[in-house]
């Protein structure tokens, strides 16, 4: 009747005709290439803007951990001091500055390097051929770096002695809990994250969906914030081994190094089974035929 | 003068003429079918889309009360200690837990199955004939089974003690209040939140609002957030009948159970509520001639 | 070169002449009828939109007052248990409600009635000659009334001695302030908050910024959510008649009664001042030839 | 396949084509002039839209400092009250007002003025060419000036007394720090907000990237938000020398003059550095023919 009306999805209960089940990658209109990104491109070595990319990781990380790691420390000094513990932004608002990073530096980022700020992200989206092992590889590295230094220049301000006293923001598996509890914590918070990265950058959404790149930052973000509420009292959260690393090495007690290979299986673990439901369960890339 | 320019309906006050009342399905450009979902529909269960559409609502769930339920736990625990009063994300925390959830899980299962994550929501939506009556029931025990293993997985990483003495997230009318004011608190609330679920994926809106769905899920899920802000001192907030099944089966006291009734009778009034509200007083179906 | 770049308001410096000074209304293209909204208008009192508009409005401020003055309870019963000071939502978690409130509402209702749920906004609107002073006094009747009987509501869940020990979330002005504190701080709210509403709503953004309905009410929620934030110590914040009327009814004692008219004088004058600022300083309409 | 579907930047891995590298003042459709702003433009002076946009950042950095500063005294006046220190909105609280007001403002006086409200963010603008060296004295001037009056109007309405003991919302280094810290911290925290800026509105995005301006406030208000949350406890935060000068004129005391350099230094640097990462860097404008 008029022509400006358009199905609605939430609610609807028809979706196979319009969700062609495949790869994005295969209709996509921008991509001449075979779908897959290949695991080597020897091309993209001598491109400015693979170098850019990872500046940028490096860059995003830096600020992550510099913004993420300073409040948690600024938490951390006030609930000691007695009489002043709800003189600071509190447990949520560590919450909100881990999730609240993620959105801004995603958000500025998406368009120069894919904004993924985080190896376990950049190790799900490598499972799903979107980028070649190469470019995986050198962002694991720049955002390794970039965390290194961002917790680095925290501990720079805050002093040897206050920042050692208050653990500096490292990750490792609070008193009453099992390493296998937060080995399980690591890998389902990886997963709610990857699978909301997957799900807000799926271009099989279709047309008027694919304005949802403007929001996909937000639910990403707020996957991250959601986690931390849910897992700071478990492990501190990792859910990013480049933060977990980053914190580590600038801390440097057995405090942290014990604990340190769970933040980086857990959330390798927890990207790789959110690239399979994503890919196999819900684009069905296996079943194709059967659509 | 500029052909750009267009009506801004905020503020506005003529509506009539661009809001013909009608259901949205009739003039659905991607339905062939006529508007109302049949209440069976024989051809949807040989489809995928149907079963990995209620695995979606499975996960959804599963996640939901995850982390929501682990987020309780950890203020319990943290309030039950002394001077570690304010050392937990507190209960605004507990808000942003089930409203972001509901958020970020719509934001990604909208596009497979709707994104409903309640029953509640399956049963407004039913009423309103926007699924079959196979489908609803199938994602209604989809829910309910995620439910349950959500809340199991949090008792696991808890241990048992720790789990029933914090009362395990379950849904109970508060003392101070009457049961008939858990019930109204339950009626309201699934009300504010299915109103919102109905006014966010409304097909009448014009072709500029129907880049709606973009946004649909931020008000849905801060509608959660506010009736939890509201209402958590009252029954610990329901409004989702999943949810309290799954948090009453794991803790499985008289506590919980004693009210249970309480979570599905209230969720679904409401729901039925906001269906004839959204239906019959704003779309005004029944007087559709009158327009 | 590349047909897709567009100009980016937002850091460049050139506007004019691409915002063309006038009235909205005059230019758009939905509107036939001539720009200012006549004072009586009667045939909008045989249509069914009209009914349905202060159904809406009504619904809306129910719900408004039923979440926010019912979250406002859980914090004032709360915060008088010695160690129990942090187990609420705190008054940022009051603030949240209201602010919340008004972007989910707006969001919902503002395809229905313009979204307005307080008569400080309908007087601005009025004043901006968006709507029929027919059509303003019935949104403002049928919004006090959804005030009173959400306040209400409240009061008969809580019971009455609970809720008038807890006064009610009645807006009065704190002890260490003047009433002229009180009116100022009105005043400067409700400024924020319908100086909001008229750059969200304003019609002579251009195409792309025509999208912004979509994004409008976060913003709009956002204002009533900061203004809370500032003013709550001072006069509770009102900036929204409706919402001061309908707590002191129901809570109808000589606190609330005495300072009452400063929340009607207040909000109405900022009102005021908004719509002059928007209409003559940001958009000129009476020197609109020397642009 | 469906010709609906579009390649989705985020995760992937080839930007190059679609991202030339150069200036987006060059291809921007809406501009007839030379890309950069003229130092010197005397037209601007002439025209109307020109003193507008003054008297729209003197109005939104009026509010701003008044919403933010009433905040801050709120939050300091609960604390030193025994028994009323979870009565506030917090220092989470006061995270929100500042970076909430930045959003709302921004939203609304993008369309006017480029919504700067902050001299940092002009002088970034300003060194990337983005206007005039004109108008961004003048923006700076207005900003300064709103921000004294909204600093004003709170300590007339909380008493010379309070607002002194309190401190006014004053930006200076916390003991504990030194001054170093102090100016590393507003260096970082400007760079967090003036590369959102510059990212947020980046015309060199693709045409759906385009629309980003409708959320670009929000990215911008969330580093506002973010930073806020960091660095409280270093320098009260100021990164934004208006707010930083408004506050130290109202207050004047020693404590506020003595580090009021850094506040001004700090800021600025940050803001060379983005937009010599954002210009040099990421659009890497030097090494264009290298594209």
């Amino acid at each position: 009747m008029e022509g400006k009306e358009e199905d609605v999805k939430l609610g609807a209960n028809k979706f196979s005709e319009r969700q062609p089940i495949g790869t994005s990658a295969q209709t996509d209109k921008d991509y001449k290439e075979p779908p897959p990104a290949p695991l080597f491109e020897p091309g993209e070595l001598k491109s400015w803007s693979f170098y850019r990319a990872g500046i940028a990781e490096f860059v995003a990380t830096f600020l992550f951990l510099y913004i993420t790691i300073l409040t948690v420390m600024g938490v951390s000094k006030g609930s000691s001091l007695p009489g002043r513990k709800c003189a600071t932004v509190g447990i949520q608002g560590i919450a909100w500055a881990f999730g609240g990073m993620i959105f801004a530096l995603v958000y500025c980022t998406a368009g120069i390097s894919g904004g993924h700020i985080n190896p376990a992200v950049t190790f799900g989206l490598l499972l799903a051929r979107k980028l070649s092992l190469t470019r995986a590889v050198f962002y694991m590295i720049m955002q390794c770096l970039g965390a290194i230094c961002g917790a680095g220049v925290v501990k720079g301000f805050e002093g040897t002695p206050t920042y050692q006293m208050n653990k500096g923001g490292a990750n490792f598996v609070a008193h009453g809990y099992t390493k296998g509890d937060g080995l399980g914590a690591e890998i389902i918070g990886t997963f709610v994250l990857v699978y909301t990265v997957f799900s807000a950058t799926d271009a099989k959404r279709n047309a008027r969906d694919s304005h949802v790149p403007i929001l996909a930052p937000l639910p990403i973000g707020f996957a991250v914030f959601l986690v931390h509420l849910a897992t700071i009292p478990i492990t501190g959260t990792g859910i990013n081994p480049a933060r977990s690393l980053g914190a580590a090495i600038i801390f440097n007690r057995d405090l942290a190094w014990n604990d340190h290979w769970i933040f980086w299986v857990g959330p390798f673990i927890g990207a790789a089974l959110a690239a399979v439901y994503h890919q196999i369960v819900i684009r069905a890339i296996p079943f194709k035929s059967r659509a």
